[in-house]
């Protein structure tokens, strides 16, 4: 199956992201491998063992990232970092998080294949969790690595009143054991992350190759309205609070002030209320949402003009709200690294696209801890987090290939 | 207690009222008493237990309706039929069909205590569930009465799939005997139900006693909203197809389309989605609904009106929607029991306000089996379905009065 050329292995490739796809929940749809399943363990149980073959150092951490390293020819200098996440969304597809798994492996198949040994250490890495869960805690395994998993994050409950803790270990993971997951940041040089772009921007571009610039911010939020409960069949239209009107009206508004900003969106999740039965007018209504931008200045507009509509809809249906939020400011990734990267596409052949990334990755986590860059390869319709998300295998292995060349500029560097 | 006199013993009445409102679910916000629960076991066997003692012929029917009869001059007279329900909506109040009930013994007890025989009998119901379950029925013991609570109903299923006969079987009752609950017409010369409001018309009027013309027709709908799944971060809002912002939308429509009509009301119960979660964007969002007219054609109308907006929507929103809906048709008062009702609280020295009624009650049911008729006394705030539900112990005693002088007056008829 190897060969000796220097370029990516597409066929190993292909199949090593056909074999993920067959290890998902079939009681869900799409392609669902969900953080500390049965079927993530199994996954990352076979990643575990794919490491072993090539002769990496190999282990999995208490919080569930398969970590394998490639001994450098230099003991003293930091290492190189490269790899994403295995597990998906509910109802997610097959490209997300694992192209850069199954692309830092490649890697690593490549260098051999070339007989090529870097200077610095080459850490391989498959991230735990990364899209979160129902306690809504997102990046968990990279977090663990950069010393952000505090207790807060491991007693965050779902609605149920499960924590995060109780679900690891419930995957077979210890959380108790969280705090020797985190890595020392002077044993990292830089990370590098392979990733399906997961919106349209390269491929209306005709783009092979994307380099990431930031990584948008999200603002969280969670509007209450609080109404009037009534009789539905007997309160005229006109002396009624119904908090679940002025639900829907926020959930417009989020589209609105959104969609007339220059890059942010904003989405809401759900809207709940206490009284689902039609003969009862709404007393509580919940909207949980999120804008995002790549600018921390026009993500806080975005949360100012929608905090300032509410008073306007509080008097328009009669009610009360509440708005709480959560801002997670966008990241910044390392410009000489990215510089390095783009050399690394001409290299191989390609132009590179500098874009921003709409959804969040570990390489946020990680940019805190070393200079960090992101690679992104097209998704065919922007379509991602659903069944239909796909990358042609050609552009997956241009990435692979521009992530070897990447690795391989790097390790030229101190 | 009692007293010789011919007016209600509102002492007794608001002793009964009191004692049933100990009888609730405290793990339930306000007063909670749901059809086939332990606390709706317990009040009619405590409704059971009065009848006994007032010496009438008491059994309690295999679907919870507690019937006591007390014997007339005339065998061959059908009986007058009055009662109302003692279950409760989830957190809601003291007075909805609980009135009724105690009303109607009240009405048996100021009969014995003038010594008067009717020639009639006198038939006094407690009727099962009317509020409805979570299997969608509402009604129950008076459609087992008027033999239309049939297989279907029975078989209706709530979100986890347990049907309304598991939901009775639970309760003690039995669903499989549902037949021998039905009611021969030909016994039943007539059906009176003392009941409040629930509404505001009558505080506003400043009238005491009202008479009820006809009981708004329900449109019970259910929106499907088809949208497309995408990543929340990355899909740009002009490309998206969001299946809640188009339900938001329709949230408004229906509020917008009752608010322009006449009489009529619509309100939303919930809105659902498949994907709750922020960073994806909805492919499935459900909205159920109502509306309410006591005119038919209205209500043919309001529905048509918001059929007719969908498509708009759907243009808007990049969504393509299902409207399925269930027409139940204003039920009509008989207009010469009405108006002896109006005789009735004019002899007791009450002007009545002739009134429809917003909400449902089992007089619907019992309007296809005999000539009904319906006794409304004012609500504190026209509140109702909630703790808030007030109506005053004087207004109830007036219509205690106007009930048992309806009795009497249809009970010289034939």
């Amino acid at each position: 199956m190897s060969s000796a050329s220097s370029g990516a292995d597409t066929a190993w490739v292909d199949e090593a992201i056909k074999h993920l796809s067959t290890l998902v929940d079939s009681d869900l749809p799409g392609w669902s491998r969900i953080g500390f399943s049965e079927q993530d363990a199994a996954a990352r149980d076979w990643i575990h063992q794919q490491m072993l073959e090539l002769g990496l150092d190999v282990r999995t951490d208490p919080v569930g990232n398969v970590i394998g390293r490639l001994e450098g020819q230099d003991p003293n200098a930091p290492d190189i970092v490269i790899g994403s996440h295995s597990d998906t969304v509910p109802g997610g597809g097959r490209f997300d998080g694992i192209v850069g798994v199954v692309g830092a492996l490649e890697v690593v198949r490549v260098l051999q294949r070339s007989n090529i040994r870097l200077r610095h250490g080459l850490r391989v890495v498959d991230f735990s969790n990364e899209e979160g869960n129902p306690q809504g805690i997102k990046l968990v395994g990279s977090r663990a690595v950069a010393g952000t998993l505090g207790p807060e994050a491991l007693a965050a409950s779902d609605e149920e009143g499960r924590t995060l803790a109780a679900l690891m270990a419930s995957g077979g993971r210890s959380p108790q054991e969280v705090g020797s997951a985190r890595w020392n940041r002077r044993d990292i040089a830089a990370y590098l992350e392979l990733h399906i772009e997961q919106g349209p921007r390269l491929e209306a571009a005709g783009a092979s190759i994307g380099v990431v610039t930031r990584i948008c911010g999200i603002s969280t939020f969670v509007l209450d309205v609080h109404g009037r409960r009534d009789h539905a069949g007997t309160t005229p239209m006109s002396t009624r609070a119904d908090a679940l009107c002025c639900a829907a009206d926020a959930v417009l508004a989020v589209q609105r002030i959104a969609a007339s900003s220059d890059d942010g969106v904003g989405t809401v999740g759900a809207v709940t209320t206490t009284s689902p039965l039609t003969n009862t007018i709404s007393e509580e209504a919940r909207v949980t949402g999120e804008f995002r931008s790549a600018d921390e200045t026009d993500l806080e507009e975005l949360l100012q003009t929608f905090a300032g509509t509410l008073p306007a809809l509080d008097a328009r249906h009669g009610t009360r709200t509440d708005l709480a939020w959560k801002m997670d400011p966008p990241a910044i990734m390392d410009e000489a690294l990215s510089d390095l990267v783009a050399e690394a596409a001409r290299r191989a052949g390609h132009d590179a696209l500098r874009l921003y990334s709409g959804a969040t990755h570990d390489s946020v986590e990680m940019s805190a801890m070393a200079p960090s860059a992101m690679i992104f390869v097209p998704s065919v319709g922007g379509r991602s987090h659903c069944p239909e998300e796909w990358t042609d295998l050609a552009d997956i292995g241009r990435g692979i290939d521009v992530l070897t060349q990447a690795v391989r500029l790097r390790d030229d560097l101190p």
